[in-house]
């Protein structure tokens, strides 16, 4: 850890801090650095925007990449106030930087009352023993439109 | 599963199909429903928009929401053409829906080409074993925040 990650931690929690500030929604910030300099930038909006998707990684990474024009964060550090919960880890994922860093993890939000760690156990447990009931139906239509990307010539894959 | 179960599955598959069939993304495709009425659609739009959060299930929970005006999707019923990934799962759960059908499976997105079944098992694992480098750093900065929201009076919880 550098001066300089500590300076981009400091930048996320201040977010967090800000957006509280607001009303704007919970108490999360993260940003998204390349080379040194930060391409995106986020707090969790939920609530102000009713929107449950926007989560600080998630804001964070939709505005670094639309600054890249890329859906693909290479070569990026992505620093946030919190360990992210199982949506915003799998975003990350997605995107593939090159590294994150968190400050509080899953337990501190639970103590704030976050449900990450409710949502991590369900994630592991196999379908038919979720607490949100899944049924899988029409397989093989669904198929077809697999085969038709498959044999797709001009796809973009990601 | 009824017959209107299916009907609203072959929309969510349509969108899949007519999503690849535009280049707007990967073969993917989602509804939200409520009281019988579709509310809220969407198909994949990674690569057209360059944003790696826009699934389907997200592009479809997000309209949802803006429809009904909140970031809950209560007694609503999700339908996507593909299991959800870790992300969209974890959308899912934050916007709590009453049900989910799906009709391709995790394996079958694999098989042409998605990586869901490797951020399932990266999300299983402790975090010093994952993929992606994760550091938790400036803990006590980021738990002070999380003092802040626990002992602020005029939150919007969620």
């Amino acid at each position: 850890m550098t001066e300089r990650d500590k300076e981009f931690m400091r930048r996320a929690i201040e977010l967090a801090q800000n957006g509280i500030e607001a009303n704007d929604g919970g108490p999360f910030g993260a940003i998204v650095v390349r080379d040194g300099e930060i391409i995106g930038e986020g707090c969790n909006r939920v609530t102000s925007t009713n929107d449950p998707t926007a989560h600080a990684e998630v804001v964070a990474i939709r505005e670094a990449c639309q600054n890249l024009n890329s859906f693909q964060l290479d070569g990026c550090v992505i620093y946030t106030s919190c360990e992210p919960c199982p949506m915003c880890l799998g975003a990350i994922y997605w995107a593939r930087p090159a590294k994150m860093y968190f400050a509080c993890n899953r337990e501190d939000a639970a103590n704030v009352g976050f449900d990450d760690d409710f949502i991590y156990d369900e994630i592991a447990l196999p379908i038919e023993q979720r607490r949100i009931e899944s049924i899988s139906i029409l397989r093989d239509e669904g198929l077809m439109v697999f085969e038709n990307w498959a044999n797709k010539s001009d796809k973009t894959e990601y």
